[in-house]
């Protein structure tokens, strides 16, 4: 009996083997793999250890996958492999007491955040595609999101997880002694399969606000927030982008939005009236001194209308070029504009188009370079990016804020780490998956 | 050239060798270990290297250590091992803009937030111990403090290490890719040595405000905190004492706390006045519902004797019995009044004295054994410890809240965890420590 013959009898319909059925699977939101050689949709954790049995005694690859809207290609498989397709495991129990929720991975991220709010509680981990991406792809990839720089990444909120080693075995732990969990969270199923975590939730704060400022460009822009930052302010969220990133939302909502200006979007959150208030006014003094016109959202509803233009970035982009190359860099705030500029005239040298946007509060760029294949050279596209990547360490940067390094830039790695400290990488690897099982091509250099 | 005299050669004097000297570096402080070969003192990263090599070529242990401030024995030496004392290495730079410090392993806890004051920042995680204790120490066993309710622990403001490896290599890497920072973090020196570590600072809060609430017993001050915690109070501190530990400070300090009750002490935080009142307005509210008689600290100088009391339980035992175990178990809070209850009752059966205090926001308790050798048995000592040990697991809890699993926990580990789940761990240390160099006989069990 072959592979498919007894993955078929094993998961039944869960098991696809057509290769209409398997096609979606090869995407994530940015990059295409290879057709893989199944999708297995498992529903329970007994599943997954026999998953991994089955796969270890045909030596053929896993590939763990949640919502496949992750940015590095983390869940693109490669030939052959097989997929481990994780949106039927959506149990959720939470733990209002305890603060807490226990979930499976294919729980979407809004689902948590949204059965917490009856108790005043939520998730803060936000990554913008929250509405569909699985927190088991947020752990693999670590996801932060706009609410990450005043409340920290997932792993900052697990405190437990359940996983399938290399064995087939079922391992639970916290994170005491060896956090491996910690090892876990951001390894892109490179390490082991998660089949649950152990999640802290927040009290809601009750009052927010929200802010919106339009600079002349990004260097004033990226001063203010420097500035802003060093007196003292803890926004719950500060988003920017740049004109051309602006130009594109304007032309895809028609909201009214200051075209050719850098906006900055800043969100204030607290348990008092008092403190939300007084944190916006110094963000708002500080815009002004930096030559800023300023609006502040005066309810709700204008507040959820300026973030609106945030989320639509993704899609405003798709409208000028069919393709883009979405980076994720991290630098130093210091380095913010001269970062950007550099970016921009990088850009301009190679003939691209690229727009950039973020959270600058915390120096988290994605460059975003837009291009139709028909039109541009891939391989020109590839050679910035890589210039782009080389920026961001030029000025004591990271190479990944929070999508992970997945396909993408696991070649940029090799520069990014010396060969010394990639072989302790590499240990860790052959530790807990001596077979080379789990995602294979994934975080590590070729 | 004997070891010795090859020490003696490459550290000089910070190399040492005799018997009287080399006595203190036997203790941390709760357990004493075997006397060491020698003692060395490093001043660089390169001296780290160095004495790894050296260490290597002899088939030695080395026993990383900072002050010896530690409760489980993490530091403590075994027989013919080289003790690493990192004392000596205690550069420290502060990045105010970037609200980052990096700092060697020998600088003090209470040197890094007094170095961040002026810029009116501050390094949250605050271990008892924090005047004494060494950044590496906190690092290494991945301490906590009265703080770590709101603000979380060591690892969670470490945003970069360095640390030599079993080759004698130095990696310098963030947390991104596979999170061996995070790895290291609570590994107690057994997976490589830290030289350094980049540290997030926050932003000093303007506002405190102290109150102590005197309850007839520990179970309605248990529920008192569960139910205010449910009302979403996030209180900086919250501490508590049970009637012995009340009675022994109050005999050591002679400060007017009320013998033969239970203590609590807050302290809430904040931006805004209005905040940590209201916010300590609803922790009076909730405790006088339970009973409580309550005092607030009307200024900073009360406030500041209250938290004296707290942090005169140590010396304070000390009074009783000269010796004692100090467990650091973490239970679910729901479950606190029993845990409570069961081990003061557990401490009646065995005829020995137990004091119970800790940071009861988060479950984390610290009962205490006191004992004279000379009149009480250790043996039956340390089985009353492992059956403590016990009762956490029973109800859900943990081993090590914060202090680490050391020499002391590692059989209890062996209860904790399944088998497989050490196999991992094993593998894990395996990875980073082939040669078996880095404390040997700490955290997994034997």
């Amino acid at each position: 009996m072959g592979v498919r013959e007894e993955l078929r009898r094993r998961f039944g319909p869960r098991a696809l083997l057509a290769r209409a059925e398997k096609e979606v699977y090869r995407y994530d939101a940015i990059l295409v793999g290879e057709s893989p050689l199944a999708v297995v949709l498992p529903e329970t954790r007994e599943e997954v250890q026999a998953l991994v049995r089955l796969a270890r005694r045909y030596g053929l690859p896993l590939v763990p996958r949640g919502a496949g809207s992750g940015l590095s290609g983390g869940a693109v498989p490669e030939e052959g492999a097989i997929v481990v397709a994780f949106t039927r495991m959506t149990r959720l129990e939470l733990f209002p007491e305890a603060r807490t929720a226990w979930a499976e991975p294919g729980v979407t991220t809004a689902r948590l955040s949204e059965a917490a709010r009856p108790f005043g509680l939520f998730y803060p981990p936000d990554p913008a595609s929250y509405r569909t991406s699985t927190l088991g792809g947020n752990l693999g990839e670590n996801a932060g999101g706009p609410l990450c720089f005043k409340y920290g990444v997932t792993g900052d909120y697990v405190l437990e997880v359940e996983f399938v080693d290399a064995e087939g075995e079922v391992h639970r732990l916290d994170r005491r002694a060896y956090d491996l969990p910690g090892l876990l969270i951001g390894s892109e199923g490179t390490l082991g399969l998660l089949t649950g975590a152990r999640l802290r939730l927040l009290p809601l704060p009750p009052h927010r606000a929200t802010l919106m400022a339009a600079f002349p460009g990004v260097e004033p822009l990226a001063e203010a927030v420097s500035q802003a930052i060093a007196l003292g302010a803890v926004p719950a969220r500060m988003e920017f982008m740049d004109p051309a990133c602006v130009n594109a939302v304007e032309d895809y909502l028609g909201m009214g939005l200051p075209r050719g200006e850098a906006l900055l979007l800043v969100e204030t959150d607290g348990e008092e009236r008092e403190e939300v208030e007084a944190e916006l006014a110094l963000l708002q003094e500080t815009a002004l001194r930096f030559g800023a016109r300023v609006r502040r959202a005066k309810d709700g509803a204008e507040a959820e209308a300026l973030w609106r233009a945030r989320r639509a970035v993704s899609p405003a982009l798709g409208r000028i070029r069919p393709k883009r190359v979405n980076e994720d860099i991290a630098v130093p705030r210091s380095a913010l504009p001269k970062v950007v500029a550099e970016i921009a005239e990088l850009g301009r040298a190679f003939g691209l188009i690229v727009v950039q946007f973020g959270h600058i509060g915390d120096g988290n760029l994605h460059p975003n370079i837009l291009f139709d294949p028909k039109r541009e050279s891939e391989e020109r596209v590839w050679e910035l990016a890589h210039e782009i990547a080389r920026v961001a360490l030029k000025h004591g940067g990271v190479l990944s804020g929070e999508h992970g390094i997945g396909l993408m830039k696991r070649a940029f790695l090799a520069e990014a780490l010396d060969g010394e400290t990639l072989k302790a990488l590499r240990a860790v690897k052959g530790a807990l998956d001596p077979h080379g099982l789990f995602n294979p091509g994934k975080v590590l250099p070729p």
